[in-house]
């Protein structure tokens, strides 16, 4: 997806957010904020928004010699999300386990996101956000590939999302999952040790993209990543940094996330906050 | 009041905005993120942040060679808030014509403010939001203060707020009120033709401050303004751009806002979209 002019402040907002997090000094903020301009004003250098979010975080990273300034943000949200599980199974368990409410609860996990907002009462909205329906759910074409499916890749978001997703994870077995995540910590995007913490070593086999964005951009991720996105029976997608990266990939992708911006919005033709199942052929 | 990190991607937003409002031409609108990363980066130069909004906005205007790209907003605003002044009127009424509730009214006028929120719906939450009472409200000096005075001085903010400071104006009859308007179009701003629009010259006497920023930068106002700044009575400064420029100045000044921002809030001492009649001392 095309970096929209809308990124670019918004970029500069999780700059000015995450300098503070990673430091109370305002001389390093300053210096953060600097390297941001700088790398916003390249931003035609840059193949996605994901791409330019990397460079910024590394200027956060950099300047304050903090390796994951996420860290107690992910920390708090996983703990949120599992104190929501149990409530989760038992909705999908009142919705006949169907399918298509598996996927609106991981699609619903995409609220976590410390990105936009830090404040987000996890527990009070989750499951009046689950009752909602998609604005767009392909679901009957999914329904189709997944019978005959031997191998599953989910593209993981954030953290705590994660949690959401082993409810979906859970409904889809005995198929064989496979859940990806970023090579290195990026926004308060899950890593190896976030899947883990979040049990998804329980149902799925966790493998890293080697990614160093918050999304999926296929020139930075590991070869065996790479492989297997090509090579496995069907892939979802969550989120919108995965979205913004992949968005006119060349193989065929399940798109699961909340719209919440007017130009993923836009682009996926539905309105912002709807929740969305699209399939995107190559 | 001092640049906060966070007035900077605010800022940014606001250039986008108003460069989509100028033109349709993204090359042209590219040239006016491009000037305004580059203006945001020496921040340090700008004594506050309506300082650095005064060349974001010139650089929209320079580029575009639109010389009041919020017109079409003003219009609408000024429209709509006409179409709620008999309901303000008959609302102070119901509250016993009581000074609280004339000043109330004129803070609320401070929603209209399509920098923030383009879509608001004035008519519907008007009346809502004026039946909220202040955060903080100073009344008791100002009652004091306003018995004997002779000249009492409004510093206007945004087009369509100027209809709700008419209802406090005429609440403030028979006081010689004098009404400062911005020397020229900047944001979505009162000029001397939004002002006459609104009806302000039915009740008041309209000056410009001669002052090119969202705000009072004393420095940049015409002479006799000054004069007259120093010389009233009473002083009722509307609006977070006329505070974030005098939130220091060296005369007693009322503030009469809504707090819209963390920052602003902060320096006040009260929540965000709290309702402010705060007394400044020198």
């Amino acid at each position: 997806m095309e970096i929209s002019f809308d990124c670019i402040p918004c970029l500069l907002k999780q700059a000015v957010s995450a300098s503070r997090m990673a430091t109370n000094d305002k001389n390093i903020q300053e210096k953060i904020i600097f390297e941001s301009l700088d790398i916003l004003s390249k931003y035609n250098d840059y193949c996605c928004s994901p791409d330019l979010a990397r460079d910024i975080h590394s200027a956060v990273k950099k300047h304050t010699k903090v390796e994951d300034p996420y860290n107690e943000i992910k920390q708090r949200d996983i703990k949120s999300a599992k104190s929501v599980y149990p409530a989760l199974k038992e909705f999908l368990d009142q919705k006949n386990n169907e399918l298509y409410w598996a996927l609106k609860i991981s699609a619903t996990g995409n609220i976590i996101d410390s990105a936009i907002s830090n404040f987000i009462d996890i527990k009070g909205c989750a499951l009046a956000e689950a009752e909602k329906d998609f604005g767009v759910c392909d679901i009957k074409d999914f329904e189709e590939k997944i019978k005959n499916a031997k191998t599953i890749l989910i593209l993981g978001d954030n953290s705590g999302e994660t949690v959401f997703d082993k409810v979906l994870i859970e409904n889809l077995a005995p198929k064989n999952v496979v859940y990806a995540v970023r090579g290195e910590p990026i926004l308060n995007d899950a890593t190896m040790s976030e899947a883990i913490q979040s049990g998804l070593d329980e149902c799925a086999t966790i493998i890293s993209s080697g990614c160093d964005s918050p999304g999926t951009i296929l020139d930075r991720c590991n070869s065996e990543f790479v492989e297997l996105f090509y090579n496995a029976d069907v892939v979802i997608s969550k989120g919108q940094g995965n979205f913004e990266s992949l968005s006119s990939c060349d193989r065929e992708v399940y798109f699961l996330l909340k719209a919440k911006c007017g130009m993923v919005a836009e682009l996926l033709e539905v309105n912002v906050n709807d929740y969305v199942f699209k399939m995107h052929t190559a």
